[in-house]
């Protein structure tokens, strides 16, 4: 498909949103495809949140699995769920995508509509991106600018021992999905929304950022066990999670809890004795351990105590 | 090369620089790689400038021609230039970087290190980015995130009949190391800087827009004929250049330094009766012709004028 054609339609696309002004004291996008740069106005006082994130085809999706809009969306939710895990307002996205010749032009357009459709539901625009030919397979490259108060951004640092752990939703349902899929089950996109069609926690991180509650939030992109690593690591302190509190999603098995990703649920931390709701915006939350002295994630099961390495979820491999 | 690895040797590479703190009134990056997003202050009254642009091998570069430091170079190049085009500032790149398994480690070093030595010439950090492995062939994307003073970036749309169109530097160099390249001939980068480490021109486009000489600007990494079209579009005119007074790069033929790419350059337009420098920040400016009314660009060769249409540049194909 030719380039300037998919630019094209990416422009048009984007402009039907309307939110393409000169002049807007609340912030937003001044300029947007068409010139060199995207030129965009942060809200007074706010910091700028940027985060990227590759889709890849056989990596991140299988045509023969993944309908396109599911392949949009999926792309632009990696992105948003970065900005919800620093309790962030997305006000932009870029998209990069690099085409084979054997892609047709209806797979872009519903790609595009799945993505599209995710940005207006949460008020960002599709501001600018670049398109090129690809040698091999779809490649899509997602830039998020998001926004928030100076200074409030939740890191994955803060967390400190005598925190309380929680995540938001249920964990496993994303990788319970692809081992069917893996095994050759057809499967019908509607029905496995929580794979095909994730929601990015964007509220529940703004709620937690707003009420002061989390300490350190990160999302689960990479499961559970790689995800609470990597806070203990940026945090400098050790976790302790218990197996019967873990809200595994239907049908999903413990170790897919502990380990498969894409789920893109929130996990933080928050000092034990403030009082985290049992629901924020919809969305349950789950208190499923403590932070502790010393190094490393420890999962209490059966009564004893043992080290959880980390699950190391690499995506699919072709 | 594993993913986590390279993380970390990118991390490593941007603390180098030291610009990586919490409190920074001029703005800055405020945390960057390890954390879902990174998080940047802009200067007061700023707004957000952002560019990517992909860098695909055999598209945009091949190993065999270009030295890995060179594609590093190039690939932040192209993102500095839209950011000269607006007149703005970079503040951070963000780079995602797909490999296939038969790059070694030691091209990828290479490669960071143009990166991060142009990176480290113009103030910017490299503060994020994603990374995966390829099916076939390196793929970069980079991100760039500028700056520029609220309502001043120069943008596309603004040229008007009677304005005189100006380039800086020479044209048609690169397209010429190019074709010397496919006609097999053995060339050091070291002696075509203009082709294998292009300087974006950032210096130049800062200054046009903080003396308010520019009405439009943008660079030229499609070719002349290509992204003045751009600008008689965005801006609803036509445009007439003079053959004689294109400023062709040593050996280049007019037809390259017509329709040639990857100079970045910078073209922009700017009211006839203003005193426009002949040189600005070490870099030649030259006046190639004028904005009229209508649309499409006219070339005055030999005494006769005729339409010139856009060179189509589009890189070097497999």
């Amino acid at each position: 498909m030719p380039e300037l054609k998919l630019i094209e339609r990416i422009r048009r696309s984007s402009n039907r949103g309307g939110n393409i002004t000169r002049n807007n004291s609340r912030g937003g996008v001044q300029a947007g495809i068409g010139d060199d740069c995207a030129v965009l106005r942060l809200p007074r006082g706010h910091e700028a949140l940027i985060t990227t994130d590759f889709s890849l085809e056989n990596v991140h999706f299988r045509r023969a699995w993944h309908p396109p809009d599911s392949v949009g969306h999926r792309c632009l939710a990696r992105g948003l769920s970065d900005i919800a895990a620093m309790g962030g307002e997305p006000v932009a996205a870029f998209l990069s995508l690099a085409l084979p010749r054997d892609v047709r032009q209806r797979w872009v357009d519903e790609f595009l509509r799945g993505l599209l459709r995710l940005a207006k539901r949460f008020g960002l625009t599709l501001a600018g991106g670049d398109t090129a030919q690809s040698p091999d397979g779809i490649l899509a490259d997602i830039v998020v600018l998001g926004s928030v108060p100076a200074g409030e951004a939740v890191l994955r640092s803060g967390a400190r021992a005598g925190d309380a752990i929680y995540v938001t939703g249920q964990l496993g349902g994303a990788a319970t999905v692809l081992h069917r899929l893996q095994a050759g089950k057809r499967i019908r996109a509607r029905d496995f929304p929580g794979h095909f069609y994730p929601t990015p926690r964007l509220e529940v991180g703004r709620y937690l950022r707003e009420h002061g509650l989390a300490t350190a939030m990160i999302d689960i992109s990479d499961g559970l066990s790689t995800d609470l690593s990597h806070i203990c690591e940026e945090s400098r302190v050790g976790a302790r999670i218990v197996g019967t509190e873990i809200p595994a999603a239907s049908r999903a098995i413990l170790s897919l809890a502990l380990h498969g990703g894409d789920d893109y649920e929130l996990l933080f931390t928050a000092p034990a004795k403030m009082r985290v709701p049992n629901t924020i915006a919809g969305v349950s939350v789950t208190r499923i351990g403590d932070i502790i002295r010393g190094r490393g994630v420890r999962l209490v099961q059966n009564g004893s105590e043992k080290k959880l390495a980390a699950g190391g979820w690499q995506h699919f491999k072709g």
